[in-house]
């Protein structure tokens, strides 16, 4: 009888609530080229966004995951497009949020790039005591996402804040016209870039969900049962 | 007496021509912040540095490696001294070069930093539709070397050129009073940044001496090799 019960339990399908849900990740930075040698980066190591389609894929979701320049393995079942650029992610992003029911921007994405890259290498040179670069912005992706007219997926923002957390967070989501915003402090070396460990506070515009200090995993787990629980509230009203 | 024979070949000291020389290595890229978040980079991977520590130790040279930013583990019996930014590398640099027999300038230092750093995240903001970066040239760490007036060391510098390679690697060579220039073309996507292969030209003033394209370890071993040679050469003159 104990064999019996241990074998049902084993094979029992593993639960799978996100089964048949399409989800689109960005994770890590992009890098913006100055000249054939160097780039304008930032510290996004891409650990939250892979852990996020991890979580995402073990509870059954259609995972696609694009990702910025990092030194991370793709997680098992997930679809992986690799991009460098602002430019590329927000190419590779406006595909594939028109066939996604969620989409989670978490890439560090460059703000800025520089408005006239050198095909070659800018010599330092004896005239030359600076240099002067020019940057302009790039797309915004996440808002983009949210700005679609047809086809649009829930759509979850990150704020990487250095002060007034809540505040900017807040100002993002409004303007920016997402379902949520997961914010975080990246000025306590703890958490955030680079970081095993990570604290967020998810807000939508009725209400706010703190996440305290726990590993990237688990918080990723936490984060994307909120999500879906949301998005499944979103979509009955 | 075969038992005997290869019991002597085991117990016999490996050929370390380099024991008792003092041989400091810098490699990797320097990493300068724009504000917590943001920073200018470059595609150096430390490959080729740590491959020159790591031959240069093997042949019992006592090796300090001044690393930046690098996915690398610290080859075994060398001392390793983590930087991040040029300035960082600078005064580090400054410190061992005195002490040093042979200084090899690998790393491939950032020429310029961000003249006045941000303490907090730059923000987007509808009215900066662009930004503008000021940037101050950094200290020419090999430059400074080899023109220490006291214990100065023997030194080789690195010219990575993506153009008119060996034209910039000669005057680089002339203008820093360098014993030695390796000059690589970094253009070719097969060789260089990031690449497991190299191809390197040595430059003195009064030779040149053509690596062709072999992995980094080979390579590394031939150009210390060929160092240690030239330093030899110029300690009898």
């Amino acid at each position: 009888q104990l064999v019996d019960a241990v074998i049902g339990v084993l094979a029992a399908p593993a639960q799978q609530p996100l089964q048949g849900v399409k989800v689109t990740i960005t994770a890590g930075p992009t890098r913006e080229a100055i000249d054939p040698v160097r780039y304008i980066s930032n510290h996004s190591s891409g650990k939250m966004g892979y852990a996020l389609a991890t979580a995402a894929a073990a509870l059954g979701a259609d995972v696609t995951l694009i990702s910025g320049p990092v030194q991370l393995a793709t997680p098992t079942g997930v679809t992986r497009i690799d991009v460098t650029t602002a430019e590329q992610m927000y190419v590779s992003s406006m595909q594939q949020a028109s066939n996604s029911d969620i989409f989670i921007g978490c890439a560090a994405v460059a703000d800025f790039r520089v408005a006239a890259l050198a095909s070659q290498k800018i010599k330092k040179t004896a005239d030359n005591d600076g240099l002067t670069l020019q940057l302009v912005k790039n797309p915004d992706i996440i808002a983009s996402v949210a700005a679609m007219s047809a086809q649009r997926p829930f759509t979850v923002g990150f704020a990487a804040e250095t002060e007034k957390v809540a505040e900017y967070a807040r100002q993002k989501l409004q303007k920016k016209n997402l379902n949520l915003i997961c914010a975080n402090d990246v000025s306590d070396p703890a958490l955030g870039f680079n970081s095993e460990q990570n604290a967020i506070t998810v807000y939508s515009t009725t209400a706010e969900f703190a996440l305290g200090q726990r590993s990237k995993t688990d918080l990723a787990q936490a984060l994307i049962s909120l999500i879906y629980e949301q998005y499944q509230h979103e979509k009955k009203h």
